[in-house]
């Protein structure tokens, strides 16, 4: 027995860690959990002058880059600004349409909320806009509780409410450093959410195209389907025709804009406005609103009204604008903050989560007050804005100046604006987000995401957003506790002439070591997986029994467990671990830990098991585990177990 | 170059595993995840007609073990069954009361559904039972819909209809193999739950004690409290006398049966036969009945009477019912399979989680067609019966015949037994639930649990049981959330005189190799963390160069991923590979890992990274990627990234 202990360098055992004040290491954790970014590193070591600008800059980013700002950086964001704003004026009052709310509103929607991002916002390229998806959402979930046509002044209260909790949830979840909620939407969920959202947009404005009037407020495929084919005899050509114009036009220029970089971008990008423009001339030449070809109308000229007025926190429908308000809060934070990633990966520069989370609510509760509806950050204008050349969020403020100017002179241009030509539009920018790329590389690469994606798309065609959406997200949180109820357990073997061990499976080479069932455990030790684990070790002890029995080899002596995938273990897994040490026991068999890391040796000293186990069958490696059983087993030639290991040597 | 290549052995390299069939690697997982006890491993290469013989084993265990069973253990059976006979009939008719529900049913719960667990159980030493928290919980919830005073008969009718589905949802999560849910109740949960309910249960005794007739419907501490201090000159203090004395008998034999065990432990078995037997007679001779003693009064003489056309599935009440049921049915679930685990692991043999679910859901639902009501494994009687030297279900035949002859003949004994002794029983028996020492043992070894448990308590204690339940799973869920979606990054540092590579906190002789960072991540890689991970080591990269930098040591030039214990990655994680490479390579590192698993090796294969990352970076163990990387760093002095990696000898 000495020999083991002996020969053995003391600086290689486990080591218990020292205890740590319960306060400290509540403090580490906390800090690991809500700052793992350490926000405030800079701020170390600084006077206090220098820590309250730093402050100032780390809140208001615009006051660290300003500075820095040169006329080079602002003849690049001057033109990517106008050409976003070309994009910003005609999706504006195409969104608004699918939101049931006045032309007018998305364009207000382009001017205030730009200048708060560009003053908050830590991205450099993302284009602030409404967006599609949330659009819809809005339309079909406040659409339930007011009518839009019916009480359309009720029914924009409510929008702006919605819009109003939209943004405080999104500040406070970046305030309160809850942004990793965002993460639990998988890439899988958005890429089979977006897909799902795009493909209903696209059949919503089956209306605009056709020219129909009435339409269901469903968004599935049957509903939608049965509405349009039902309403055949009342199918206007003439705007079918324009729209299929159009829609072919704007489908072309991204087609080439794709195929050739350089000159077709800037067609691409202006195509949007080019459509407008020549539906509007069309209209007004032809007189084609007297003949089926809806247009937008009268849109009022001036800045945004304010609105605070009109935050109707007494109204009988608030649980609905916060429930709307908290989903549409969240899916605008999820494409955002991806789409701001992106782009801060291909520049080389860091996007704090929780400060763009922060900046987002503020936007939009800032939008709320002014008459603007929901905003985030699109991914096809980002796009067309970082194309463009943007060098910072000044792009923004020449976006929101190019719009501003638009309210002020030039929205009466838009009376004969078609509203066809907007159905066109939004077909257009939603057929992009058809990712069907992605769905073909998660189906590669891993079947489950795939169907994660696909379960997350038929939820949304067939049945609604938020049927898509709780159906992706459920999915998602079984698939995380499955594989955390559901761990793996490793039989390692000895790789030929090394004294390396791995797994059985993966290298067909390993030999098993006789005498000895070499076990790893694959993730932390909870009391989600704590009894199944128990369940799992006894049937490979079993199984490895029944094996050598069967192959007339000599019988299992010890069973070394390997820990060194367990980064924690809570009180169930402690008693996992008392159980399998009880079942070893009465069956005469050892157990042996190696590399169990400091939190695990923590639990397992407070809770005596290390005592119970033994400190010297401890081992820092499985090598160590083997050779030290390899010992016992050809040396002491007794029943192992029986031998005393409570050698005065132990530590 | 050459040199690292041709003298590595190829059978240590990390194979990429030969992809399988999809369906096949479904099948497998499937079989993980849903049988993981493989329990068809005894029907392998048997004849057809043993394979039906051990079918019918299988879900009838009383078959495999009837044929071997003896006198002796008849002899032991049938004290053991007597002696749970005498708390089953007490207890019965106290939680009954507790239920609201006529005493009546509380016997008749002890007939039919021992009967059936016996034939179906696979548990030796359970004592099946009506349970107090389920009782109570049937009460408050169901109390809700009906008045169980003015409307008793619906009321009833409501409780089976509960039952029934108790017992169907029991019976479907086992059938459907989906026993790991219960798992999701942490031991920590248990206990603070289980403590709870007993303090709220002992509270609502109060109203027996005092013999009050009014009395809160409400559970939660302060209502019940004012309840009862609000009637303080309707309290009767003959009642509170003889509830009193019985108490402490009944607390008295209880301390000296776990004192000394032997001749104590038949005393306190029976003590609740004998308190209700004393009170009775008691009753009897001084007619307290007329005094302010209340009394059981009439019970029926005869057996169960059938009950099946009383299910109203068309109640109003039906969702009430089910989710009740649910509720109580996943508690029952959870108290008992532990009960049943607890008592198999001292006598070394096999619960089957799943066998046991369709036990319980099978008794259930035949209990609720012959009036009884919900029945578990109530830890108290198990342990008597455990006690009392049972050796098989034979008890539980021998408890159901005892209170088939109570049902018969004795039922008319029961008209004079005080209620305040049933309270007294009740009270007895919560107060063995209220596990301090393990709430101590959960604050000793890991705060975290002890906070989950106490926020069970505190949340049944104050709020309502639901609440308690509510509040304990959804922190349990958050926890292991958080602990997903906040993984380990630990550095290594390798270890004085060895090869091994070691966290440096825990090792703090470990020290780290110029010029190389290793980093082993502790978790699989998911959405939920992949970008939390992505950020981390991001910030352990420029940490470690901020520190290069200011010790004026020299640079970084590698970054090796220890990824022995990422069991395995999805899309997210294979792109946070891809972004962790480009982020190094625009830093001029080199990205090495080290052990990765089959996994991840698949999915990095299909995803086209190991072309990227280069196959020869990626290595076996940690030792072997760092004398790679030195051997690079020592010999090639030339920016290491430059060097061409695709040397011919690639496999």
């Amino acid at each position: 027995m000495g020999t083991i202990t002996a020969d053995y360098d003391c600086s290689r055992r486990v080591p218990v860690p020292p205890s740590k004040p319960f306060l400290n290491s509540l403090k580490t954790s906390l800090k690991e959990t809500f700052f793992p970014d350490d926000p405030f590193r800079q701020f170390k070591n600084q006077p206090v002058s220098r820590k309250i600008l730093l402050g100032f800059q780390y809140f208001v980013p615009i006051l660290e880059w300003a500075p820095r700002y040169t006329f080079d950086f602002f003849k690049a964001d001057l033109v990517a600004g106008i050409t976003i704003a070309s994009l910003a004026v005609p999706q504006g009052i195409s969104y608004a349409n699918l939101a049931s709310i006045p032309p007018i509103i998305g364009l207000y929607s382009s001017f205030v909320p730009p200048l708060i991002y560009a003053m908050l916002g830590s991205s450099r390229d993302l284009a602030v806009g409404t967006v599609a998806v949330a659009s819809l959402l809005m339309s079909s979930m406040l659409g339930k509780e007011i009518s839009p046509t019916e009480n359309p002044k009720q029914y924009v209260q409510l929008v702006f409410l919605a819009t109003f909790f939209a943004g405080v949830f999104q500040a406070s979840l970046g305030i309160f450093r809850l942004g990793f909620l965002v993460d639990f939407l998988s890439h899988a969920t958005i890429v089979g959410f977006m897909g799902g959202a795009a493909t209903i947009v696209c059949l919503q404005q089956l209306k605009g195209m056709l020219g129909l009037v009435h339409f269901t407020h469903e968004t599935d495929v049957i509903s939608v389907m049965r509405s349009v084919f039902g309403q055949f005899h009342q199918w206007r050509w003439e705007s079918a025709v324009l729209g299929c114009c159009f829609l072919f036009f704007l489908l072309l220029t991204r087609y080439f804009s794709k195929k050739k970089a350089g000159a077709f971008f800037w067609i691409n990008a202006m195509a949007p406005l080019t459509s407008v423009i020549l539906g509007s001339l069309l209209v007004y030449l032809t007189h084609a609103e007297k003949h089926g070809v809806q247009v937008i109308g009268h849109l009022k000229k001036g800045l945004n009204p304010p609105s605070v007025s009109e935050l109707a926190f007494g109204s009988p429908h608030l649980m609905a604008a916060i429930k709307t308000g908290i989903i549409i809060g969240i899916i605008g934070l999820a494409e955002g903050i991806a789409v701001g990633r992106t782009f801060a990966m291909f520049k080389n520069y860091h996007i704090d989560g929780n400060k763009e989370m922060i900046a987002f609510g503020m936007m939009n509760i800032a939008g709320s007050c002014t008459s603007c509806y929901l905003t985030a950050g699109p991914f096809s204008r980002t796009a067309v804005n970082f194309n463009a050349g943007s060098k910072s969020a000044v792009s923004n403020i020449v976006m929101a100046t190019a719009v501003m100017m638009t309210l002020l002179f030039l929205t009466p241009f838009f009376h004969y604006t078609p509203l066809v030509v907007l159905s066109a539009i939004i077909i257009s920018a939603m057929l992009g987000l058809l990712d069907y790329q992605a769905a073909i590389h998660l189906w590669k690469i891993d079947k489950f995401d795939f169907f994660i994606c696909l379960g997350a798309y038929l939820g949304v065609v067939l049945g609604s957003v938020e049927t898509g959406l709780i159906i992706a997200v459920s999915v998602s949180l079984l698939r995380i506790l499955l594989s955390v109820a559901r761990p793996k357990t490793i039989v390692l073997g000895n790789l030929p002439n090394s004294g390396i061990y791995r797994s059985m499976d993966q290298y067909p080479s390993a030999n098993k070591v006789p005498g000895i069932l070499i076990l790893q455990i694959d993730a932390p030790i909870y009391f989600a997986n704590a009894s199944y684990l128990r369940e799992r070790i006894s049937r490979w002890i079993y199984e490895e029994e029944d094996r050598l029995k069967f192959a007339g080899e000599s019988s299992l002596h010890y069973v070394i467990l390997d820990l060194s995938a367990v980064a924690s273990v809570d009180t169930s897994g402690i008693s996992m671990f008392e159980e399998i040490k009880k079942h070893l026991d009465r069956k005469g068999l050892k157990l042996v830990l190696a590399n169990p890391c400091s939190e695990v040796m923590k639990k397992l000293d407070k809770s005596k098991l290390i005592e119970s186990i033994g400190q010297e069958w401890i081992y820092l490696t499985v090598g160590e585990a083997v050779a030290a059983c390899n010992f016992m087993l050809h040396t002491c030639k007794s029943n192992p177990v029986a031998v005393d290991y409570n050698a005065e040597d132990n530590v």
